[in-house]
């Protein structure tokens, strides 16, 4: 194994489980470790190497050879315990942490600790079905940040079928490009200017914020809010 | 209030409040129901209707007028509770409703109660962050599913910079469109033919998934896993 490129999930809840599934199916070495013995247990089955350690002690992580590992994803589900484990990579001197907070405190005490990205799922998909929520049913809705955001839909409106994308216009008329075109299984990417739109195409589309309205409008007939 | 236009949250835990606090700031009638005294109480001073009542009860759900509501969004914690309530919704021919699950045999129990929207935040985000891992730090990837992913990433490959986007040619040769450059707080979208890219600019690029990995490089030196 070459211990740069390998990466280090510690705390198997459902969070980590999943991070070191991804990453082994993408191919990787992964290192598991947890201070359950059933869980690991299980574990040494499906990952490479697999420890039961208490992570929130400096010396098990040395001797593990953690200082080794590329990327550590924190998993660990108690905030303090979470801290402690976050603390010890950090004077043991791994660079790349990825550490799941349960709550804005603890995302707070995690990045004044330097700890570069952390995430807190309940927060961060709620934001998601909120917007989503906000337009339409069938619509899939992304914010890439900067006021943009990607929507995806299918197309319900005979008013937009049987045009091409170039009389369409909607670079002019919404601010906004469709990326991708999907139909009956088959993906048109990039889709040319003479693609023509049908009913029951799902659309992707990139758009400003403040388009998404009038595009999800443009595309499907169902009332939508308009207030 | 037109109650047809309406939201109602079930369930004031972190999902449930952060949903219920975005469709608010979103403009939108928000009504939320717990069977905690103590969060109905902080609640009722920021939604405009806060109930104290027992979702598993469907007699409570009536009462309040649930059957009015456009959208229901439950993030009930409990897996038993999550389960009646959604029954509850589904007797009182709710159409719209969203909910949260906490694991995978959760998700395929509200599936088969027709449950259209479920959403499990650990596993939606532990598969992100294992994509991210899985390529370079500085770089946001996004699945948009059947294949498809966006890149955004921080252009410092001296190799690509002062070309337009028609030399770069990136949909010959990688697959891949160039959707969104942003370059010192202004936002160039959609990007034209003659644009160029710079050290520095932040690009947005789809493209296929077996691609994502050429692109990375393309744009970031960086060295990245490539075993």
């Amino acid at each position: 194994m070459s211990q740069k490129k390998s990466y280090c999930v510690i705390g198997l809840g459902r969070f980590g489980y999943q991070v070191a599934t991804k990453l082994n199916e993408g191919g990787k070495d992964v290192i598991v470790i947890d201070k359950n013995e059933e869980k690991i247990e299980k574990a040494s089955k499906i990952f490479d190497i697999a420890f039961k350690a208490d992570a929130t002690d400096i010396n098990s992580l040395v001797e593990i050879g953690i200082q080794n590992v590329r990327t550590v994803i924190v998993g660990v589900t108690s905030i303090e315990e979470s801290i402690m484990v976050c603390a010890n990579l950090r004077e043991i001197g791994v660079k790349d942490i990825i550490a799941k907070a349960n709550n804005d405190i603890h995302k707070r005490v995690l990045k004044t600790m330097g700890i570069a990205r952390i995430v807190v799922p309940d927060i961060e998909i709620a934001n998601r079905i909120a917007v989503q929520a906000l337009y339409n049913i069938g619509i899939d809705i992304f914010s890439i940040g900067d006021g943009f955001s990607w929507v995806k839909g299918v197309v319900n409106n005979e008013a937009v079928v049987n045009k091409t994308l170039e009389k369409l216009d909607l670079r002019v008329k919404y601010d906004a490009t469709v990326i991708m075109v999907q139909r009956s299984g088959k993906t048109i990417f990039p889709p040319a200017k003479d693609t023509s739109l049908m009913i029951g195409d799902v659309v992707t589309i990139m758009c400003r914020n403040e388009k998404i309205k009038s595009v999800v409008k443009l595309l499907n007939v169902e009332d939508i809010d308009n207030d």
